[in-house]
Protein backbone atom coordinates (compact mmCIF):
# COMPACT_ATOMS: atom_id res chain seq x y z
CA UNK A 1 0.00 0.00 0.00
CA UNK A 2 1.09 3.27 -0.93
CA UNK A 3 0.32 6.47 1.79
CA UNK A 4 1.42 9.98 0.83
CA UNK A 5 1.23 13.54 2.91
CA UNK A 6 -0.89 16.09 2.44
CA UNK A 7 -2.15 19.44 4.00
CA UNK A 8 -5.42 19.40 6.05
CA UNK A 9 -5.54 22.93 4.76
CA UNK A 10 -3.58 25.55 2.85
CA UNK A 11 -4.63 29.62 1.87
CA UNK A 12 -6.42 29.07 -1.00
CA UNK A 13 -4.25 31.22 -3.36
CA UNK A 14 -2.36 27.98 -3.30
CA UNK A 15 -4.91 24.94 -3.46
CA UNK A 16 -4.26 22.94 -6.58
CA UNK A 17 -0.36 24.05 -6.55
CA UNK A 18 0.60 22.00 -3.41
CA UNK A 19 3.39 19.19 -4.48
CA UNK A 20 1.89 16.90 -3.37
CA UNK A 21 -0.65 17.11 -6.73
CA UNK A 22 2.18 16.06 -8.46
CA UNK A 23 2.36 13.05 -6.53
CA UNK A 24 -1.36 12.06 -6.67
CA UNK A 25 -1.41 12.76 -10.48
CA UNK A 26 1.65 10.50 -11.23
CA UNK A 27 -0.34 7.77 -9.11
CA UNK A 28 -3.50 8.14 -11.12
CA UNK A 29 -1.99 8.03 -14.23
CA UNK A 30 -0.05 5.01 -13.37
CA UNK A 31 -3.05 3.34 -11.78
CA UNK A 32 -1.92 2.75 -8.26
CA UNK A 33 -3.90 3.14 -5.33
CA UNK A 34 -2.83 5.23 -2.21
CA UNK A 35 -4.12 6.82 0.82
CA UNK A 36 -3.68 10.43 1.73
CA UNK A 37 -2.26 10.89 5.33
CA UNK A 38 -3.79 14.76 6.35
CA UNK A 39 -1.03 16.84 8.05
CA UNK A 40 -1.52 20.23 9.93
CA UNK A 41 0.33 22.73 8.21
CA UNK A 42 0.37 25.21 11.24
CA UNK A 43 0.61 21.64 14.02
CA UNK A 44 3.08 19.06 12.59
CA UNK A 45 3.51 15.79 13.97
CA UNK A 46 6.70 16.22 16.27
CA UNK A 47 8.25 12.96 14.34
CA UNK A 48 7.63 14.26 10.59
CA UNK A 49 10.73 15.65 9.92
CA UNK A 50 12.24 12.41 10.34
CA UNK A 51 9.89 11.40 7.39
CA UNK A 52 10.53 14.80 4.95
CA UNK A 53 13.32 17.12 6.57
CA UNK A 54 12.22 20.34 5.72
CA UNK A 55 8.82 18.94 7.22
CA UNK A 56 6.45 19.94 3.94
CA UNK A 57 4.94 17.85 1.71
CA UNK A 58 4.51 15.36 0.35
CA UNK A 59 5.90 12.44 2.14
CA UNK A 60 5.57 8.79 0.78
CA UNK A 61 5.67 5.68 2.03
CA UNK A 62 5.89 2.12 -0.16
CA UNK A 63 6.00 -1.07 1.60
CA UNK A 64 7.87 0.74 4.13
CA UNK A 65 10.40 2.60 2.02
CA UNK A 66 10.15 6.15 2.28
CA UNK A 67 10.60 8.48 0.41
CA UNK A 68 10.39 12.65 -0.01
CA UNK A 69 10.70 15.11 -2.86
CA UNK A 70 7.93 15.53 -5.10
CA UNK A 71 10.66 14.83 -8.27
CA UNK A 72 11.89 11.85 -6.58
CA UNK A 73 8.55 10.49 -5.99
CA UNK A 74 7.24 10.97 -9.21
CA UNK A 75 10.55 9.12 -11.04
CA UNK A 76 9.97 6.67 -8.57
CA UNK A 77 6.31 6.18 -9.65
CA UNK A 78 7.49 6.35 -13.23
CA UNK A 79 10.29 3.63 -12.74
CA UNK A 80 7.31 1.14 -12.27
CA UNK A 81 4.74 2.32 -14.87
CA UNK A 82 5.04 2.58 -18.47
CA UNK A 83 2.39 5.21 -18.19
CA UNK A 84 4.88 7.92 -17.30
CA UNK A 85 8.25 6.60 -18.74
CA UNK A 86 8.72 5.87 -22.45
CA UNK A 87 10.32 2.01 -22.24
CA UNK A 88 13.18 3.29 -24.76
CA UNK A 89 16.52 3.54 -22.78
CA UNK A 90 17.72 6.42 -24.85
CA UNK A 91 14.27 8.28 -24.93
CA UNK A 92 13.73 7.48 -20.88
CA UNK A 93 17.24 9.43 -20.56
CA UNK A 94 15.84 12.22 -22.32
CA UNK A 95 12.51 12.18 -20.33
CA UNK A 96 14.51 12.47 -17.28
CA UNK A 97 16.39 15.29 -18.31
CA UNK A 98 12.91 17.44 -18.68
CA UNK A 99 12.07 16.32 -15.05
CA UNK A 100 14.85 17.92 -14.04
CA UNK A 101 14.43 21.09 -16.43
CA UNK A 102 11.22 21.38 -15.17
CA UNK A 103 12.10 21.52 -11.37
CA UNK A 104 16.15 22.96 -11.78
CA UNK A 105 15.28 25.28 -14.43
CA UNK A 106 11.90 26.15 -14.65
CA UNK A 107 10.36 25.97 -11.14
CA UNK A 108 13.04 28.34 -9.65
CA UNK A 109 12.07 31.60 -10.97
CA UNK A 110 8.46 30.37 -11.50
CA UNK A 111 8.38 29.79 -7.89
CA UNK A 112 10.01 33.09 -7.30
CA UNK A 113 7.07 35.08 -9.19
CA UNK A 114 4.56 33.08 -7.28
CA UNK A 115 6.37 34.21 -3.90
CA UNK A 116 6.14 37.87 -5.18
CA UNK A 117 2.52 37.84 -6.79
CA UNK A 118 0.99 35.77 -4.17
CA UNK A 119 2.67 37.17 -0.88
CA UNK A 120 4.30 40.71 -1.42
CA UNK A 121 3.17 42.69 -4.33
CA UNK A 122 2.49 45.75 -2.28
CA UNK A 123 5.56 46.07 -1.37
CA UNK A 124 8.67 48.40 -2.68
CA UNK A 125 11.34 45.76 -3.09
CA UNK A 126 9.49 43.31 -5.36
CA UNK A 127 7.91 45.96 -7.72
CA UNK A 128 11.60 46.40 -8.16
CA UNK A 129 12.63 42.84 -8.48
CA UNK A 130 9.64 41.66 -10.42
CA UNK A 131 10.61 42.77 -13.83
CA UNK A 132 13.48 40.73 -13.74
CA UNK A 133 11.99 37.54 -13.08
CA UNK A 134 9.47 38.34 -15.33
CA UNK A 135 11.98 38.26 -17.96
CA UNK A 136 13.79 35.34 -16.86
CA UNK A 137 10.23 33.54 -16.43
CA UNK A 138 9.86 34.51 -20.19
CA UNK A 139 12.82 33.60 -21.67
CA UNK A 140 12.69 29.52 -19.68
CA UNK A 141 8.88 29.62 -21.59
CA UNK A 142 10.34 30.53 -24.64
CA UNK A 143 13.13 27.57 -24.14
CA UNK A 144 10.43 25.15 -23.80
CA UNK A 145 7.69 26.68 -26.28
CA UNK A 146 10.97 26.25 -28.58
CA UNK A 147 11.81 22.93 -27.81
CA UNK A 148 7.84 21.74 -27.86
CA UNK A 149 7.30 23.32 -31.77
CA UNK A 150 5.94 20.91 -33.71
CA UNK A 151 4.94 18.28 -30.56
CA UNK A 152 2.51 17.36 -28.19
CA UNK A 153 4.61 16.22 -25.24
CA UNK A 154 8.44 16.86 -24.40
CA UNK A 155 9.51 12.77 -25.17
CA UNK A 156 7.09 10.79 -27.08
CA UNK A 157 4.10 10.22 -25.72
CA UNK A 158 2.71 11.80 -22.32
CA UNK A 159 5.41 11.20 -19.44
CA UNK A 160 6.69 12.16 -15.93
CA UNK A 161 8.35 15.28 -17.33
CA UNK A 162 5.21 16.57 -19.07
CA UNK A 163 3.33 15.81 -15.77
CA UNK A 164 5.95 17.47 -13.69
CA UNK A 165 6.42 20.53 -16.28
CA UNK A 166 2.96 21.24 -16.67
CA UNK A 167 2.55 21.26 -12.90
CA UNK A 168 5.27 24.07 -12.88
CA UNK A 169 3.99 26.28 -15.34
CA UNK A 170 0.22 26.41 -13.61
CA UNK A 171 2.19 28.49 -10.98
CA UNK A 172 1.72 31.60 -13.20
CA UNK A 173 -2.20 31.49 -12.62
CA UNK A 174 -2.08 34.63 -11.90
CA UNK A 175 -0.18 36.00 -14.95
CA UNK A 176 -1.03 35.66 -19.26
CA UNK A 177 2.75 34.52 -19.28
CA UNK A 178 2.01 30.85 -19.94
CA UNK A 179 -0.47 32.05 -23.02
CA UNK A 180 1.76 34.45 -24.35
CA UNK A 181 4.74 31.91 -24.52
CA UNK A 182 2.14 30.05 -26.80
CA UNK A 183 2.33 27.01 -24.32
CA UNK A 184 -1.68 26.90 -23.46
CA UNK A 185 -2.76 23.98 -26.03
CA UNK A 186 0.59 21.70 -23.96
CA UNK A 187 -0.91 23.00 -20.61
CA UNK A 188 -4.20 22.26 -21.59
CA UNK A 189 -3.58 18.83 -22.84
CA UNK A 190 -1.91 17.99 -20.13
CA UNK A 191 -4.74 19.40 -17.60
CA UNK A 192 -7.36 17.51 -19.70
CA UNK A 193 -6.32 14.24 -18.92
CA UNK A 194 -8.77 12.51 -16.42
CA UNK A 195 -6.06 11.19 -13.96
CA UNK A 196 -4.95 15.34 -13.40
CA UNK A 197 -8.50 16.19 -12.57
CA UNK A 198 -9.05 13.13 -10.58
CA UNK A 199 -5.89 13.93 -8.71
CA UNK A 200 -6.92 17.89 -8.96
CA UNK A 201 -10.13 16.76 -7.27
CA UNK A 202 -8.91 14.86 -4.76
CA UNK A 203 -6.20 17.81 -3.49
CA UNK A 204 -9.17 20.34 -3.31
CA UNK A 205 -11.46 18.06 -0.93
CA UNK A 206 -9.06 17.11 0.96
CA UNK A 207 -9.10 20.72 2.68
CA UNK A 208 -11.31 20.27 5.88
CA UNK A 209 -13.11 23.47 4.74
CA UNK A 210 -13.76 22.30 1.37
CA UNK A 211 -17.11 22.99 -0.09
CA UNK B 1 33.53 8.32 -25.97
CA UNK B 2 31.97 10.88 -23.28
CA UNK B 3 31.84 14.73 -24.34
CA UNK B 4 30.40 18.00 -22.12
CA UNK B 5 30.28 21.35 -22.91
CA UNK B 6 31.82 24.52 -20.49
CA UNK B 7 32.21 27.97 -21.18
CA UNK B 8 35.72 29.55 -22.64
CA UNK B 9 35.55 32.36 -20.22
CA UNK B 10 33.28 33.43 -16.98
CA UNK B 11 33.58 36.12 -14.45
CA UNK B 12 35.83 35.58 -12.04
CA UNK B 13 33.19 35.52 -9.02
CA UNK B 14 31.55 32.18 -9.99
CA UNK B 15 34.59 30.08 -11.01
CA UNK B 16 34.15 26.94 -9.52
CA UNK B 17 30.66 27.15 -9.47
CA UNK B 18 29.65 26.93 -12.90
CA UNK B 19 27.46 23.45 -13.21
CA UNK B 20 29.71 21.54 -15.70
CA UNK B 21 31.92 20.90 -12.31
CA UNK B 22 29.00 19.01 -10.98
CA UNK B 23 29.86 16.58 -14.39
CA UNK B 24 33.31 16.82 -14.78
CA UNK B 25 33.58 15.86 -10.67
CA UNK B 26 30.65 12.56 -11.62
CA UNK B 27 32.98 11.64 -14.17
CA UNK B 28 36.23 11.60 -12.49
CA UNK B 29 34.44 9.67 -9.24
CA UNK B 30 33.37 6.97 -11.92
CA UNK B 31 36.84 7.01 -13.55
CA UNK B 32 34.87 7.80 -16.84
CA UNK B 33 37.46 8.70 -19.72
CA UNK B 34 35.81 12.92 -21.33
CA UNK B 35 36.57 15.36 -23.76
CA UNK B 36 35.06 19.02 -22.69
CA UNK B 37 34.05 21.45 -25.48
CA UNK B 38 34.43 25.30 -24.80
CA UNK B 39 31.60 27.64 -25.89
CA UNK B 40 32.07 31.19 -25.50
CA UNK B 41 29.69 32.94 -23.34
CA UNK B 42 29.11 35.98 -25.61
CA UNK B 43 29.12 33.90 -28.97
CA UNK B 44 27.24 30.74 -28.78
CA UNK B 45 27.12 28.20 -31.69
CA UNK B 46 23.71 29.10 -33.33
CA UNK B 47 22.82 25.27 -33.27
CA UNK B 48 23.87 24.93 -29.61
CA UNK B 49 19.92 25.53 -28.27
CA UNK B 50 18.98 22.19 -29.66
CA UNK B 51 21.68 20.27 -27.66
CA UNK B 52 20.75 22.65 -24.30
CA UNK B 53 17.18 24.73 -24.25
CA UNK B 54 18.57 27.17 -22.02
CA UNK B 55 21.87 27.43 -24.11
CA UNK B 56 23.48 26.97 -20.99
CA UNK B 57 26.24 24.48 -19.74
CA UNK B 58 26.72 21.46 -18.97
CA UNK B 59 25.26 19.85 -22.26
CA UNK B 60 26.60 16.24 -22.36
CA UNK B 61 27.03 13.47 -24.75
CA UNK B 62 27.81 9.78 -24.95
CA UNK B 63 27.76 7.41 -27.87
CA UNK B 64 25.16 10.07 -29.74
CA UNK B 65 22.71 9.68 -26.44
CA UNK B 66 22.31 13.51 -26.00
CA UNK B 67 21.62 14.79 -22.55
CA UNK B 68 21.32 18.43 -20.30
CA UNK B 69 20.39 19.47 -16.80
CA UNK B 70 23.38 18.72 -14.36
CA UNK B 71 21.10 16.94 -12.30
CA UNK B 72 19.56 14.70 -14.86
CA UNK B 73 23.48 13.70 -16.05
CA UNK B 74 24.87 13.00 -12.70
CA UNK B 75 21.88 11.06 -12.52
CA UNK B 76 22.53 9.27 -15.58
CA UNK B 77 26.16 8.46 -14.78
CA UNK B 78 25.70 7.20 -11.47
CA UNK B 79 23.13 4.92 -12.85
CA UNK B 80 26.33 3.62 -14.70
CA UNK B 81 29.03 3.34 -11.24
CA UNK B 82 29.03 1.92 -8.05
CA UNK B 83 31.27 5.17 -6.98
CA UNK B 84 27.72 7.38 -7.09
CA UNK B 85 25.10 5.28 -6.35
CA UNK B 86 24.60 2.70 -3.42
CA UNK B 87 23.50 -0.71 -5.46
CA UNK B 88 20.29 -1.64 -2.57
CA UNK B 89 17.36 -0.22 -4.34
CA UNK B 90 15.81 1.26 -1.29
CA UNK B 91 19.04 3.40 -0.58
CA UNK B 92 19.66 3.77 -3.76
CA UNK B 93 15.73 5.52 -4.01
CA UNK B 94 16.47 7.38 -0.77
CA UNK B 95 19.87 8.91 -2.33
CA UNK B 96 17.99 9.99 -5.12
CA UNK B 97 15.39 11.72 -2.68
CA UNK B 98 18.70 13.66 -1.33
CA UNK B 99 19.79 14.33 -5.37
CA UNK B 100 16.26 15.95 -5.96
CA UNK B 101 16.49 17.52 -2.50
CA UNK B 102 19.94 19.19 -3.01
CA UNK B 103 18.39 20.37 -6.79
CA UNK B 104 14.94 21.49 -5.71
CA UNK B 105 15.03 22.80 -2.41
CA UNK B 106 18.56 23.93 -1.41
CA UNK B 107 19.69 25.53 -4.77
CA UNK B 108 16.36 27.30 -5.20
CA UNK B 109 17.28 29.93 -2.27
CA UNK B 110 21.11 29.44 -2.52
CA UNK B 111 20.87 30.80 -6.26
CA UNK B 112 18.71 33.43 -5.09
CA UNK B 113 21.21 34.59 -2.24
CA UNK B 114 24.58 34.33 -4.50
CA UNK B 115 22.51 35.91 -7.43
CA UNK B 116 22.10 38.67 -4.37
CA UNK B 117 25.18 39.00 -2.95
CA UNK B 118 27.57 38.56 -6.39
CA UNK B 119 25.25 41.00 -8.74
CA UNK B 120 22.83 42.96 -6.69
CA UNK B 121 24.47 43.75 -3.39
CA UNK B 122 24.47 47.31 -3.75
CA UNK B 123 21.01 47.61 -4.62
CA UNK B 124 17.61 48.73 -1.87
CA UNK B 125 15.52 46.29 -3.26
CA UNK B 126 18.21 43.49 -2.70
CA UNK B 127 18.91 44.39 1.31
CA UNK B 128 15.34 44.42 1.71
CA UNK B 129 14.90 40.94 0.40
CA UNK B 130 18.15 39.25 2.07
CA UNK B 131 17.01 38.87 5.47
CA UNK B 132 14.49 36.96 3.95
CA UNK B 133 16.36 34.51 1.77
CA UNK B 134 19.09 34.07 4.44
CA UNK B 135 16.60 32.92 6.98
CA UNK B 136 15.55 30.42 3.84
CA UNK B 137 19.30 29.21 3.73
CA UNK B 138 19.73 28.89 7.11
CA UNK B 139 16.34 26.86 7.79
CA UNK B 140 17.06 24.36 4.67
CA UNK B 141 20.71 23.94 6.26
CA UNK B 142 19.21 23.23 9.24
CA UNK B 143 17.04 20.44 7.53
CA UNK B 144 20.02 19.31 6.07
CA UNK B 145 22.32 19.33 9.23
CA UNK B 146 19.83 17.24 11.33
CA UNK B 147 19.68 14.66 8.58
CA UNK B 148 22.92 14.03 9.05
CA UNK B 149 24.09 13.64 12.26
CA UNK B 150 25.89 11.58 13.16
CA UNK B 151 26.32 10.06 9.51
CA UNK B 152 29.37 10.88 7.14
CA UNK B 153 27.57 11.21 4.31
CA UNK B 154 23.45 11.43 2.96
CA UNK B 155 22.90 7.84 1.95
CA UNK B 156 25.49 5.07 3.34
CA UNK B 157 29.07 6.03 1.75
CA UNK B 158 29.66 8.87 -0.60
CA UNK B 159 26.98 9.31 -3.67
CA UNK B 160 25.61 11.37 -6.10
CA UNK B 161 23.83 13.21 -3.79
CA UNK B 162 26.89 14.05 -2.13
CA UNK B 163 28.10 15.35 -4.77
CA UNK B 164 25.27 17.39 -5.67
CA UNK B 165 24.52 18.90 -2.58
CA UNK B 166 28.30 20.04 -1.69
CA UNK B 167 28.11 21.68 -5.28
CA UNK B 168 25.15 23.86 -3.99
CA UNK B 169 26.50 24.72 -0.82
CA UNK B 170 29.80 26.13 -2.50
CA UNK B 171 27.42 28.84 -3.70
CA UNK B 172 27.14 30.34 -0.67
CA UNK B 173 30.99 31.13 -0.31
CA UNK B 174 30.42 34.79 0.50
CA UNK B 175 29.24 33.75 3.72
CA UNK B 176 29.24 31.98 7.00
CA UNK B 177 26.52 30.08 6.55
CA UNK B 178 27.48 26.56 6.22
CA UNK B 179 29.64 26.88 8.98
CA UNK B 180 27.34 28.34 11.39
CA UNK B 181 24.72 25.40 10.17
CA UNK B 182 27.55 22.94 11.42
CA UNK B 183 28.18 21.57 7.80
CA UNK B 184 31.79 22.77 6.95
CA UNK B 185 32.93 19.11 8.08
CA UNK B 186 31.00 18.29 5.66
CA UNK B 187 31.94 20.10 3.15
CA UNK B 188 35.09 19.64 3.83
CA UNK B 189 34.98 16.24 3.41
CA UNK B 190 33.23 16.14 0.38
CA UNK B 191 35.70 18.95 -1.47
CA UNK B 192 38.75 16.83 0.07
CA UNK B 193 37.87 13.86 -2.70
CA UNK B 194 40.41 13.84 -5.40
CA UNK B 195 37.98 13.80 -7.83
CA UNK B 196 36.55 17.07 -6.80
CA UNK B 197 39.92 18.52 -6.80
CA UNK B 198 40.74 17.20 -10.42
CA UNK B 199 37.36 18.27 -11.55
CA UNK B 200 37.85 21.73 -10.17
CA UNK B 201 41.54 22.39 -11.75
CA UNK B 202 39.78 21.20 -14.94
CA UNK B 203 37.40 23.76 -14.96
CA UNK B 204 39.56 26.44 -13.80
CA UNK B 205 42.28 25.74 -16.02
CA UNK B 206 39.72 25.47 -19.59
CA UNK B 207 39.42 29.14 -18.62
CA UNK B 208 40.83 31.02 -21.46
CA UNK B 209 42.86 33.32 -19.41
CA UNK B 210 43.89 30.86 -16.60
CA UNK B 211 46.99 31.74 -15.14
Amino acid sequence: MITLTAYSWVPPIVRGLVRDLRVRWALEEAGLPYRVELIDLQNKPDDYRDWQPWSQVPAYEEDGLRLFESGAIVLHIAEKSPALAPQDPAAKARMTCWLFAALNSVEPPMQELALLDFMHADKEWAKVRRPMIVEFVQRRLKGLADALAGREFLEGGFSAADLVMASVLRMAKLTNLVAEAGLADYLGRCEGRPAFQKALAGQLADFKDAA
